[in-house]
């Protein structure tokens, strides 16, 4: 690997070698690494490294890891269209190298020239590679400005879907922390994994894109948790229950995937769209409800995630089923009945989001929540349908604030000499 | 345990019981609590408990864990000292209760009854306790306010030592970020159970006590890490090579407690002084700046972490080792020189700071940076000195700006019954 340097160090230590041609599609499957300093099977989780070269981009179905950083990057002013790609093609090169552990740039952390820069920060050497996914995505301002300029020349190329998402009743939302012609989702097992991730491609990207807003989260209760535990959000509430797993291929066809069509999306097939909402739960007021409330707002109760109708957290809500004096056990303007496939035309998300905590108010208020993320078909059937609808009925709505906002395409995956979202320029 | 509730789930899901008895000082010697969902070893580091009584405090001594919340408090205004000693009793119950992985409130996450809010907010179930640890501290304001104001009759026994610290030259310091009456410091290896401990404790406090700032970091590789491995800072080089080691007992006692001898600090024998420092890295501007610049400013190189002057980490400096041109191999004012305990009267730190990012500025530029941490016996003779002459001399001040600060005395440990800082109220 290009990580080896001076000293016989490699970029991250003691990964001894990382089958990077497997390019096994969609991240689905991994690999582990050796780690020598290992003591056990307690590392095994951390040395987990997925390839980045696949059909699908890995970061979409690939098991959600504990910690999120995303930013989103708007170009410079003065960018042009050979800029644009050779940033994209950038990227592609030091993501690939991420991925697989090594450092950002070829040389690694450990520049072989002591009078220049290193092309890697460092502050990974030494970590495995911790289940890194590193998920690239472009905003509707990349084909379209604000004021309809086609600035690339690729307006010809957005997809109908592509568009700035509506506004939705109750939105609040900070216009300097929404959109963006970029994106880059790296999650990981380990924070400082994937905040390293961002800031090297964020140094790369230094006078052709900056970070426009960008966003920490957590929210995984541990890389060791038994397959299919739903995590809680800052609610207290199982959290995801409803979204699309991994091995439901069938489904994330039908729901996650882009397929052809539409002539000017071609270069989409095989990707698809990211929604992402920083969503600000008011802790505060929801803690002060009582638990009835909270389990008639969710319509599951808390400890279980169970239907409010009854059964266990996987059993399917029976939204007739009566009560005492004869109302529905789940209330229908609960979040679960609104959000429910059954009421939203058979309409699946992939969800991914994470909770996040950025500090407080001024009267001491956590300013927490959940940052969403889902990917999607087509957001025009599998998102704004469901959140115009939420965001007017929904009982959740009166504890939650919509204070961020951003809808990305997400390109197909990468082969081998490949940058991502290629066949945009084709 | 009391985390037992309504439909047999306990607190934490699935843990069996907790040695509560123990009260092992200062949170050195660590219980393994089964999980009968863990699948082998991997989640064994998740599942470390520490008591909340000893003879210290746990969270200083303890091995430090992934993550942090850190969160500074200002009593209301109309706070007496009766609602001060409540407080301060309730949050040791419920920290007593959190350690133990049960719910912040007696009754636990999932109320007893329907009719009535939760007393835990719940995004904890089915979490193992993660080493949790939550160290208490009280700010010089609980004393004196800034108006001289002695608030709960507590003048007489402020200690000499609590007093704020003193402006530093460069200091740009955020006072709404700064201070605070009291604090908590809640590590976890799991941000959402480090988060779940300050969200409940501020629940507890309210209409007594509001969060003044608060910090959230990361930085530690992998609880999985062999010991005594360095972790990096965000310069990318090893930060706290020489810190203070738990096991290093003697020197500990020096270096760390405060000892009998000022009466009106009699109440804080057994305790330690926090000092918290917000230091922004300009990492963009590091990031530039050669390896050779980099490992000069640092006096150590970046891969090993050995000093200039030749060897390993853990080597001492030779600092008058010269090199070419008789020049000195390590520069005196590299940080190593500056701050090396043979420089500085053998005043050693025990060290206990996190990484942090706080999303970026306008201009794209990462807020990210050091949450520096450390116990000290005596900030007058351990910090305070060493401080003053860093940010004067310091090559590193060039890529630091320090933006919020705080000084906090932290009682000694709590035995069964007792709350803490209880000594200061005999």
């Amino acid at each position: 690997m290009a990580g080896t340097v001076r000293g016989g160090l490699s970029r991250r230590g003691l990964i001894s070698s990382v089958g990077a041609g497997a390019a096994l599609a969609g991240g689905l499957t991994a690999a582990f690494v050796g780690d020598a300093a290992s003591s056990g099977n307690a590392s095994a989780v951390d040395d987990l490294s997925y390839p980045f070269e696949g059909a699908h981009q890995a970061g979409i179905v690939t098991p959600a890891q504990d910690r999120l950083h995303f930013a989103a990057f708007d170009l410079d002013p003065r960018a042009t269209g050979d800029d644009l790609i050779a940033l994209l093609r950038d990227w592609t090169d030091a993501a690939r190298r991420l991925c697989a552990g090594s450092g950002a740039g070829p040389v690694g952390p450990l520049s072989g020239s002591y009078d220049a820069p290193p092309d890697d920060t460092g502050e990974a050497i030494g970590l495995p590679p911790s289940g890194l996914t590193i998920t690239f995505g472009f905003g509707p301002s990349l084909f379209t400005d604000a004021d309809g300029v086609d600035r690339f020349g690729l307006a010809a190329r957005q997809p109908d879907a592509l568009r700035p998402l509506p506004h939705f009743p109750a939105d609040k939302l900070n216009h300097l922390a929404s959109d963006g012609d970029l994106c880059i989702q790296a999650c990981a097992q380990d924070p400082q994994v994937a905040v390293h991730a961002i800031r090297n491609l964020t140094r790369i990207a230094m006078g052709r894109a900056a970070i426009r807003w960008s966003q920490l989260g957590f929210g995984r209760t541990s890389s060791t948790a038994a397959a299919h535990v739903t995590p809680r959000n800052l609610f207290g509430f199982k959290d995801g229950t409803m979204s699309l797993r991994a091995e439901e291929t069938p489904a994330i066809d039908e729901h996650v995937w882009v397929r052809p069509g539409e002539a000017k999306a071609s270069w989409l097939v095989g990707g698809s769209y990211l929604v992402a909402r920083k969503i600000h739960m008011i802790v505060e007021t929801w803690d002060r409800s009582s638990l009835r409330e909270q389990e008639r707002i969710i319509g599951r109760t808390k400890a279980e995630g169970a239907p409010l109708s009854g059964g266990k957290e996987f059993d399917q809500p029976d939204f007739a089923l009566p009560g005492r004096g004869g109302q529905p056990l789940v209330d229908p303007t609960s979040h679960v009945a609104l959000a429910h496939p059954t009421h939203n035309s058979g309409v699946r998300m992939l969800r991914r989001g994470y909770n996040f905590v950025d500090g407080n108010d001024a009267l001491g208020r956590l300013l927490a929540g959940l940052f969403f993320i889902a990917f999607v078909t087509d957001p025009r059937t599998h998102y704004i349908p469901l959140q115009t609808k939420l965001s007017q009925q929904d009982l959740l709505s009166e504890y939650l604030q919509h204070i961020g906002s951003g809808l990305f395409a997400v390109p197909p995956g990468v082969g081998p000499g490949e940058f991502v979202g290629q066949a945009l320029f084709a």
